[in-house]
């Protein structure tokens, strides 16, 4: 499924999710747009399913397999999120689900992906293949795999989070000037942004990388596919790809505006942030939004913006210590 | 103040504080859903500005002070939320603000009310007499007392709360058979059942209160106002009013439908839940109503049910710790 989506994907894939998916809400907070002079909304993706936007697309690609292939289960390989989503979505529709995960993500994400009764297969950030490993079991046993973004049912799913926030925008009467979204391989802020370049066109949307992992930035600057070249690990554990996937980038070069990276202490101080000042628990990756605000990286002045909080599968103490470490983001 | 409210009082106040107060989402929350065998929806007034419902109460009620009075400024004394209400609507009208808080009220709070400008007079909770260091304060400046929850305008603001329970829940076409509300000296929660008394009068509207503190709900079983002993300090330090208003008990033999307590180890798991599994920062006493539905003091099988997180000041230490001590909550 390498076809790139369209916004009807978008509008069917709402309609093929809302049974299942949480309409999640869009909360206009005073404080940060006292702080920056513009409109601030939070599109809060940690309140949907699993915590994080992830369960969208996986609810809508999952939704298409062939009847006859849903038993024979699904396989995905992530670092969390995608994890969660997908085993979610295996679970309400009773399809048995088998994850790759790295044996280091965040204990949050490996037990949530257990507790909802998905077998877990942990591989070597550095020296495993999760590809081929994803490859052998779907070789073995028939399954389907769920790519996290470079498929176009799943960055439809992902979508759906920009036709919500198109609504929301226009029930309250504001015309939205930017969106910015965390970005990891793409498949959010490119659904986003198909979404809104039909129910919004004078939207423009960015993405937020860490700074080392801002290979859509990077790509679209060029106008080609290429890989940021980090010299270390980010804290955003969610948003490491190097590189973004096929899809999202043939949809970057048409309906993104820009995009924007940020270092780790940035992403800390938007963790505290949001913890201390908005009342959430943003993990790293979901809080890159709120970081390229808080940061100036984006000036929001003048500006009605929506930002959103794309994942909140933090472990206490990783929030605990970004707080510790900056008590006045 | 000591005249009763009435639901005409609650929509004058919804139009009063509409340009300044924050309409707070209600989230349904599948999870809690699946758990208990009802639909259970979330009222979010972490997101209330100044991290709790107070700013509700307290903007109703200052903007009620005659404009003569104004510059003279307003005095109240708090363990922290009301404080920060206080101050804030103070900071938005140019009025200047002095509270009198507990030299052990928790930092966030006491740091809160600070940077929105207030002065803060700290006593000892065991030998200090707040509202004696109050009336001094307003002989000696004209000043305007605005209390935490005994005068009718605090109580018709905090209603306005309910009010949107009852416009959110009836836009979803939802019938809610019952909310639940956290309660001190009770504002919130009469004010609440005061709002659905019109709105959805089938809802039934409970109190939740810390054991040892449930002078509401004691109160209400007798006929009578009456102080609950408590044996020690509760970790909700929000809601240690060991006996109803007069104001919200005249209330509460009308409204209310019953009443329930919760022990510390109840709170500190329900704090657990909301960061882990809700992905917000409650404070105990924010999460008394989610506490009720999680140690089954409160049965929600089979119904459609509303549960008001009240506040979300809390240290980050004292989230920690409940995680820490409860982490499959």
């Amino acid at each position: 499924m390498e076809n790139t989506p369209t916004p009807n994907d978008i509008l069917a894939a709402a309609a093929r999710i809302a049974p299942y998916a949480v309409h999640t809400p869009l909360l206009e907070h005073p404080e940060l747009g006292e702080r920056t002079g513009g409109r601030v909304f939070l599109k809060l993706e940690i309140f949907q399913r699993t915590g994080s936007f992830k369960f969208r697309g996986a609810c809508n690609r999952i939704l298409q397999i062939p009847e006859q292939d849903r038993a024979k289960g699904v396989v995905a390989f992530s670092s969390g999120n995608h994890a969660q989503g997908v085993a979610a979505v295996a679970k309400l529709l009773g399809i048995p689900a088998t994850i790759v995960m790295p044996a280091d993500a965040p204990r949050a994400k490996i037990e949530g992906t257990k507790a909802l009764g998905a077998e877990v297969v942990p591989y070597d950030r550095v020296t495993g293949d999760r590809e081929a490993i994803a490859a052998e079991i779907v070789a073995a046993r028939g399954a389907t795999l769920v790519r996290p973004f470079d498929d176009a049912g799943i960055v439809a799913g992902q979508g759906t989070a920009g036709l919500e926030i198109a609504c929301a925008a226009a029930e309250r009467g504001v015309a939205l000037d930017a969106v910015l979204a965390p970005c990891s391989g793409g498949g959010l802020v490119t659904g986003i942004a198909l979404a809104l370049s039909r129910e919004s066109p004078l939207t423009k949307v960015y993405s937020v990388e860490p700074t080392g992992f801002d290979g859509m930035r990077q790509s679209r600057d060029k106008g080609e596919r290429i890989a940021a070249h980090a010299e270390r690990l980010s804290i955003a554990d969610a948003l490491m790809a190097p590189m973004p996937g096929k899809v999202p980038f043939a949809l970057a070069q048409q309906h993104l505006a820009g995009g924007f990276a940020v270092d780790d202490e940035a992403l800390m101080r938007a963790v505290s942030f949001a913890f201390r000042r908005i009342k959430i628990v943003a993990e790293p990756g979901g809080a890159a939004a709120i970081a390229a605000v808080l940061s100036g990286a984006f000036d929001a002045k003048g500006k009605n913006i929506a930002l959103v909080v794309s994942g909140g599968n933090a472990d206490p103490e990783i929030v605990s210590d970004c707080c510790a470490r900056f008590p006045n983001p």
